[in-house]
């Protein structure tokens, strides 16, 4: 069964950022900042609305956040960012996040969403969104350095929905 | 000749805005809020360094700001916006900014520029940015709602440095 997903609130923060502290640390799926203090990881997590933010699991066991991708004109495609604790891994919790960010863009009238940065070595979240029915619109050459493979591709992932 | 480029100043903004503000409210290129107000309109544009901003034109013909695209393991590829005021198009304006960028962005260690979202009905800014060099590296469809032509793509366009 999968994890249930909720919105965050304030009081998940202590939970939320070690999962964000880990994941941007190893460098190895997301382009943020690795040396990214907690009170600007909170802002840049913790979006206001019309933004969202979920966790997933009674213990937090992984996280998201979702928004329009553009301003104006560009306001009809959603994105989001999902993390997944370590420990959690390969046990449903991407998959509950990204089920989740999926039905709240379709609810919220969103007409895609878009995925702008996902590394090509991340197989396990490629294989998850191409299952829910992503597709790559292009790869962005060596754009993401890896810690481990080296300079790797930034996928640009789209679902319509 | 093209118009010169040079670093804007904080006493610019008020040749700035126009340029932004009839741009945006147009709504025929650029997917940002149209109702953005100026005082988030200059905290938006006048990105504090490392990020950088430049005005074209003794009078301010047109503007531009560049940054890296992401962050940590993503921050060796940059990208920028540019605006052209109307009544200076067709002008080298363009051609101005974008070669100001790429001198900057190579000057500065990036390994390549990207541009996240091209409208696709914005012909002179892709034949422009493909006489430089730049590719499409895919187009996100329908991701623009144009006033005339409608639901048309955006591109991912990549300049290898």
């Amino acid at each position: 069964m999968l994890p249930t997903v909720r919105e965050a609130r304030q009081d998940d923060w202590p939970q939320i950022w070690p999962i964000i502290r880990n994941v941007i640390t190893q460098q190895e799926t997301i382009p943020y900042d690795p040396g990214m203090s907690e009170p600007d990881a909170r802002r840049t997590w913790l979006l206001p609305a019309p933004a969202r933010v979920v966790v997933a699991g009674d213990q937090v066991l992984g996280t998201a956040n979702m928004y329009a991708n553009r301003g104006g004109p560009g306001n009809h495609v959603a994105s989001g960012t999902l993390m997944v604790a370590e420990e959690a891994r390969g046990k449903g919790v991407g998959r509950a996040l990204t089920t989740d960010m999926i039905d709240w863009a379709r609810r919220s009238g969103f007409a895609a969403v878009q995925f702008n940065a996902v590394a090509d070595t991340n197989t396990a979240a490629i294989h998850l969104y191409e299952s829910l029915g992503f597709v790559t619109l292009g790869t962005a050459p060596r754009a993401f350095r890896h810690p481990v493979e080296g300079l790797v591709g930034l996928r640009i992932m789209w679902l319509d929905l």
